[in-house]
């Protein structure tokens, strides 16, 4: 059983019954009626008018945020193991123009006002220094960990106060949401987030990720960037489609609350191996050389983090049950 | 029935079964079986070792292979009606960090050397002055003309004597190929093309497209340039496999001639309303305001093309049999 | 005689008397008295609040300016001919990241509302198509030609009306304003022109050029994009001191009127050869082969504008009698 | 008397009777005689051929340098204090299109071979992570540390190793070399530099900076990228007459031993005030706060370097009798 990436995992099922009803014949780009009902219900999701931006991938939405929040000349707060830093091959730079990331330290690739305010005192001030203009959280983080909605309200009053913007790269927003049972308002715009790049795609899409962006005046921009960045799909019905299943009947929060419920079941088993809390559906174990591959001889695959230390993730079609002979597993080690 | 684009058609059956296949757990990214045998099913087809970087729109095809072909500081020919210039929202700009499109003159939105020559002949030579690198032509163009694999083998010759790169933006390249009957290789590098826009989503995918590098030392830095512009998808395997099912059993080829029969049943019927002589499956045609909106009030959907003008683009879906009604109507005007 | 270009006259001796008055020991970029003083000197020369941001080329004044007045994904009504066009190898690409250029015809170099109304028409308005931004003109015009206060009322009006921004290239703003006898005011702020590059380095300077921003709103942005750029000095001081005394007791007007006036002398030798009306100190002039290589076998020097023509310059340091030997000359012919 | 920066210095006597002289009408841009014959100059001096291209700051020169070394999607290895990182506004960033800046530690800003060697082993090696292109140096450092030839060369040797460029920005150049008594080109292409930023302005000129290019190949390029960002001055012979005067009887290393000279002064009285060692004439001091006053109200300018810290720069022209003084009152602290 796979815990390399929850982007292994297949495509919902309700997924696929939305693509095949996106099949009729309808207009092309985003001049479908699928298309152009997307922004009054994700405006109804957050209870705040916004502009859906959708693309194919978690990195052009975050690329396409970035460059929304961030002139040229500019500087991005962030986690210096922030998937933009280190896993988007300079994405945010292509798209901004040549904005810099201004990374961060913090336990758990967690952010908070004293750090930025620690990195803000060490930059200079003059036109020969680079000054921010915003600041990129991810939540879930990429070691697994959730900041709450007072966390991410502190770092919004923060940046209002600093003058910066705010995004979440929120590739797990589902899987963060659920653990904390809070409305998606309460972890965004009340929050003092400008910019959301919500995932769908490791949650049970085949391809679809949204940039939800509060501030609607921000549209004409943000489409013509999308665009020109070539992240407007002339099928576009086919990812709408999928941003519409998700939605409904909340299916994104019941994939997102299934992974996270096998993250815990590996969580338990892992004990004191775990080297941050778990707050979601991915963990970061200790293992020696020797028990990775004594669980990968079993069948288990997972990616290394460094030496001694493995990560696992869990997804949305894995039941506690079909995780449990991993649990098991490691529980014998 | 609707003429507006063969982006409006849905999805191929076969590549629905292709992409269900997909759905079994695998690598994420690249990394899985059906995106990492392309490269060689391509080779196949082209009789030539290509790389293949495959990406969910025609205009990041175009970007990514104009940005390999072309530096920032240099420029771009091509027709002043060519979809990089009037339909990609500043693409190519923006992926080759400001290269200039040098637009030309030509009927039908073709190029030829007299035309490439002239407009050279017209540039600066110094440093104050942008240097061309690279030609990109259409094929099937905008105007719904096709290159002839010796029209391609000029311009090629003319592009190695000028120490040009050649780029073929082939959104409808299997329209032209079987409107010539010609092997893939005849019309690409062996006409002297370094890179090829191989689109499959208007002739029956959901939204794969693939970039053909004849070159394959160039292929570390396209897959860079991808990552980097949010183009490689995190469940790549949904867009390999639509790949390898338009490939199998040639679905491509007939794909693209339904398409083009449709088109000839509506060229017939057109006659002397002809604005260009049909090679493939769009047509540009005179009608007058009141023609179009009867057409229109009959239920046939169709793009205007400018005063007195309309453009009508068949598509694979659609049988001699489908567009006889539409056909019957123009003939009736 | 040399009149190749403006830049190839030397500098005028109040800048060297300037230039050694700033050798004594102060502060280093802009830090120093001259730098600090400029903004103010220069917003009461505009009869309005201005910033002030210099640099040692004028591309790279025009290049800044059309940063701060145009988007990436946005585009920039010019003249096909006008020299961020032809003569500066993309600098407006690179500088604003991947901007187009919205080429437009006009004699005499020079646009109008009508021309700019026609061009903006042709443009898509979807985020398929490049958005015009902001208006670039030319005073004096490439081809020699000035616009009066009026004219670029009239354009700066349908800016505004239009929603762009608009831009004067002054590389010879003075011989512009000499010869409408205007007021600086009256030529550009008044009339609508939101950013001036007002050149010096023709008209007497060693290198300084200056950007004049009539919104200082940008001031921060600009200054910030003028140091990414490289083109924050470190000995500014320097250049700072050639702008002072360009503006000191009106030595630019003075300088700009010689120019002319040697100009005149030329366009009243050349008679029925004059190609456009001659408005400044610019000429284009019918020569056969046989007459250039003849002036040129005088010792007269002049680049050629096409077959059959010639571009004369007159300069600054060029008095009524110093070029009255080529009137002669040309008169001869 | 200051020790800010040698920015604050004069302009050499020497370059002011070039200048005067390069006052004869001559070609624009880089077509006069001066221009003309920097290559074969500079070639002379490193015993190399090479390509200069000049711009008037050291920006420009190290931006220049690295769009030409490094890709858009590439990284630089550079300490983590270097200019290109701290001072430069993202220029770097600007003109390669957005290379990112992969910053490493070092005592006295001094990068080696164990450095770059660890850092390179935390990056990612596939197609999400930043691949490193080239390695960029400071010699003399940003605290004053002097790389020596067979440091370079060690470094050098690894970049060839690995597949990068060397670019060394010697701001101070001038002043390295006379502390180690090397040639030019032990300094650089011997030891593996492929370009060299090579700074005069600092040394006396007014405005003139050289870039060294050990790869003639690379020129067309070079020159159309100082072009496009606007580097290209149109009165280009006053500053190619700098470059000659600096080289004239080698007035450049005159210069650097004469600065070199003061800060030995300077630092023999600092004695354990020193922060790092002192190797040409930039020093890093301990004063206190009170200690920093008293010797500001003395009339002695210099910047503060974080806390209890200053930064003081000698400068060509201070001999070293005009230097006595604020050494004295450092002694006497």
């Amino acid at each position: 059983m796979d815990f390399f990436s929850d982007n292994t995992a297949p495509v919902h099922p309700a997924i696929w019954q939305a693509l095949a009803a996106a099949d009729a014949v309808d207009h092309a780009y985003d001049g479908d009626a699928l298309s152009q009902s997307l922004d009054a219900r994700f405006s109804a999701l957050f209870e705040h008018e916004v502009t859906v931006v959708w693309s194919s991938t978690g990195t052009s939405a975050n690329a396409l945020a970035l460059s929304l929040l961030c002139p040229p000349y500019g500087g991005i707060l962030c986690h210096e193991e922030a998937h933009i830093v280190l896993d988007e091959c300079g994405a945010i730079e292509h798209a901004t123009g040549g904005a810099r990331l201004l990374t961060c330290p913090g336990n758990g690739a967690k952010l908070d006002v004293d750090i930025l305010r620690a990195r803000i005192a060490k930059l200079g001030k003059g036109v020969h220094h680079t000054r921010p203009f915003a600041v990129s959280l991810t939540n879930v983080t990429e070691y697994g960990r959730v900041y709450r909605a007072d966390e991410v309200a502190a770092i919004g009053a923060f940046c209002r106060d600093q003058g910066l913007k705010l995004h979440m790269d929120g590739a797990r927003f589902a899987n963060a949401l659920v653990r904390l049972n809070a409305r998606p308002a309460d972890l965004t715009w009340r929050a003092g987030v400008d910019a959301l790049s919500f995932g769908f795609t490791k949650n049970g899409a085949m391809n679809a990720e949204a940039l939800i962006l509060f501030d609607p005046a921000k549209a004409d921009e943000a489409r013509r960037r999308r665009k020109r960045a070539g992240h407007l799909l002339s099928k576009g019905r086919y990812m709408a489609a999928q941003l519409h299943a998700m939605l409904e009947g909340d299916l994104w929060l019941a994939n997102a609350r299934a992974a996270n419920a096998a993250g815990a079941v590996l969580a338990q088993a892992a004990g004191d191996r775990l080297i941050h809390p778990v707050d979601a559906n991915m963990l970061f174990v200790r293992f020696s050389d020797e028990e990775a591959a004594r669980l990968r001889a079993q069948g288990f695959g997972f990616h290394p983090a460094g030496p001694g230390a493995a990560r696992l993730v869990a997804s949305w079609h894995q039941s506690e049950a079909d995780v449990a002979p991993f649990a098991a597993a490691i529980a014998a080690l």
